[in-house]
């Protein structure tokens, strides 16, 4: 264990402590705007820094790692006016979720509070320290953030000025903590006395790795291994039109498809439209003997059920029902995001009640299964635990609750025994 | 692993999907008034049967154990009352809890939904079987139980009248399974492709076990270490009063206090009465130094402030301030109930806010920290954990959400470029 990182996060989380006790939902979008214009107004130097970092990885990562290093003027525009939308959404803490009176005088409440301490350990991408930073904060938690090293120049500054801005409210500049090495890794997932959950993101492994090495609630996903199944009831150009999009609009995206599963009776008029559409976008086909006889394919073998291409590959298989694609979507889907086209209801609304994923959709791409397009503001990642917080996970999910019962010196023993006194258990008004 | 563990899952598991399917809010309640008639009607085989269990542990196991063991024509009838009282609560499962159309014909749903497949291990104690059998059922989730081996006969007839009761409705009677071996433990702890949630009840050291030898996630607590801190604005008979019921009125329920903290203002005046009463129902005092000076007291040691007793003995502390109190808390707690005394508003909101606990009361007792007393109908258990379902587990804690997505052939495609559509995140009415 580093010493550092101890530090660190007792630092990190006695400035939650402090947050989760204040009434505050005016300092924390103040500080939020104040975080805003301080990026805002040392743009040039975020960009300079970020230049940096990018002539230093130039030609030694992968096309789409340096793409996402790259930083540049809108992208950071995107992510301040990002800020901005959080300063509009409503406090997720201090929400009354349940208020009822037990007997009188006796009065429960269950309220939304701050999560506590979080470790998100996230890749290369500048914008995602100022979206999370941004998110913890609006929710009340401190946070520990450690990113990609290729982008250390830029998060270094980031931080830097971030830390500015809070000297300049009430919050203490403390809530916001960044690692700088893979070592201090090991170290923060040692943490489980403090920190309350991490979120990593990144490659499967990466993810699993963390899963499998530590003691705190782990938020997040491994796999996302998503299917589109088109239902004999499919209109047909609406199915190609969301398949293409589904694989290829970002085809490294957690929430493309990898499988696309077709019902048998539709499969000879769809394929060759279908295989086309995709051919011209590039991508590589994978398919079963019977999809095969009607489209030129690779053979897909078991191993193409369970694999997450995150590139322009895709699985085909033919079912002979709707039930046959639940199962197989259930045996081999991560729980991320599964889609349906179709035109029957009822075939709709079996597949959203059997198919168990965080995301159900019918006749949309599953590349809409993200925090900022369901209007959660921005997202820390998706979630395909089963238990909430579950899907994207923005403010909603990073609080939790607390029961509050106040009395005037109600014990127990006078609702036991023979004289027991009733509870009224009556809702009051929230 | 056995294979009829297995066996047993997939069986219950397929139930439990089937039910998922349906809208059932009447099916459900069918069933469970069933159930309450068929047990009602065999109340005679019920209690033949735990006369059996009784008669092969007596003096074998501790009179605590032997107590919860012995079902009784009472205890029957509560239980038998408790699920009529599932019977009147809403339906947990198909609740809308977002409703937002995300653009024109694009529509996103949150809704409620089952966990799927609970493992749920208690104490041998009969009426625990009906009450998490009736909340399993209620919130559409299968369920493998595995109770304490001396409540055997007990649980074999109860299940047996439960299948039957189901046989008369549509829900599948495979829905409810019944592991009577310990070695089965193991292999239901390796089923983590299909148990959603293991609940575990009984001793700390059996908690612990599960947690680290499964990955399936865990719902329970290790330790219930609750602390009373009596502030120097508290109003002493009531500090008193609430000390001995939080104590004494069954010390072996995890939500009994094992600390009591004391301001240092008020403990010459209040510890003398406070050590009487204690004493008159035989609780032993271990304490600090401060306090010896003023009550006898056996000394406490380290040790102590992270014992759960879960016996009449009461750690006693001398604490300088508020913060000090809390501090203490939040170091040895863990996370259940803690409660303040006092009249003083502006202690109770800091002790609220600071404490990090599921349970934070104020002038009334610990004790009060119960599914049925909070109006649930009824609780699995109690959740420590910090991230949801925490506190007293009801209906409530069992159930999870999906994003239902319906759209009519949107692609992401169109939101993005110099063309984009722009999303409404338009609130419609749940």
């Amino acid at each position: 264990m580093l010493d550092s990182v101890l530090e660190i996060a007792l630092k990190a989380k006695k400035s939650a402590l402090y947050l989760a006790g204040e009434s505050n939902q005016q300092i924390k979008n103040f500080a939020l705007v104040k975080i805003a214009q301080e990026l805002q107004n040392s743009a040039e130097e975020i960009l300079a820094a970020n230049f940096l970092d990018c002539q230093e990885s130039e030609g030694k990562i992968p096309n789409s790692l340096f793409a996402r290093l790259q930083l540049g003027e809108n992208k950071l525009k995107e992510a301040i006016r990002g800020i901005y939308d959080l300063v509009e959404l409503a406090d997720p803490v201090g929400r009354i979720e349940l208020h009822r009176e037990l007997d009188e005088g006796l009065v429960l409440k269950r309220i939304s509070t701050p999560v506590g301490l979080l470790g998100v350990i996230f890749e290369a991408r500048p914008e995602a320290l100022i979206q999370i930073t941004a998110l913890a904060l609006k929710s009340s938690n401190g946070v520990i953030l450690k990113a990609g090293k290729e982008a250390s120049n830029t998060c270094q500054i980031l931080v830097k000025l971030i830390k500015q801005a809070l000297e300049e409210t009430e919050i203490p500049p403390d809530l916001v903590q960044l690692l700088t090495t893979r070592e201090e890794i090991t170290s923060l997932l040692a943490l489980d006395e403090y920190v309350d959950l991490i979120i990593p993101r990144g490659s499967n492994s990466f993810v699993r790795y963390v899963q499998e090495n530590t003691r705190i609630p782990v938020l997040g996903h491994a796999d996302g291994i998503c299917h589109l199944y088109i239902d004999k009831d499919a209109d047909q150009q609406k199915a190609i039109n969301i398949a293409v999009d589904a694989k290829t609009q970002y085809p490294s995206g957690c929430n493309a498809i990898e499988t696309l599963l077709v019902h048998q009776a539709i499969a000879q008029s769809l394929l060759p439209a279908l295989a086309d559409a995709l051919g011209q976008k590039q991508v590589e086909l994978r398919a079963d003997e019977r999809v095969r006889q009607i489209i030129k394919a690779l053979p897909a073998t078991n191993e193409d059920w369970h694999t997450e291409y995150s590139d322009l590959i895709l699985a085909i298989k033919i079912v002979d029902s709707l039930s046959e694609a639940i199962e197989h979507i259930n045996t081999y889907g991560s729980r991320h995001t599964e889609a349906i086209v179709s035109q029957n209801q009822e075939a709709i609304s079996l597949f959203f009640s059997q198919v168990d994923a965080a995301g159900v959709f019918a006749n949309c791409s599953t590349r809409f299964a993200d925090g900022f397009r369901y209007g959660f503001g921005a997202e820390v990642g998706i979630s395909t635990q089963k238990m909430p917080p579950r899907g994207p996970v923005g403010l909603d999910g990073l609080v939790t609750y607390k029961y509050q019962l106040v009395g005037n010196g109600h014990i127990v023993a006078d609702y036991t025994g023979k004289q027991a006194k009733t509870f009224t258990h009556k809702t009051l008004p929230i």
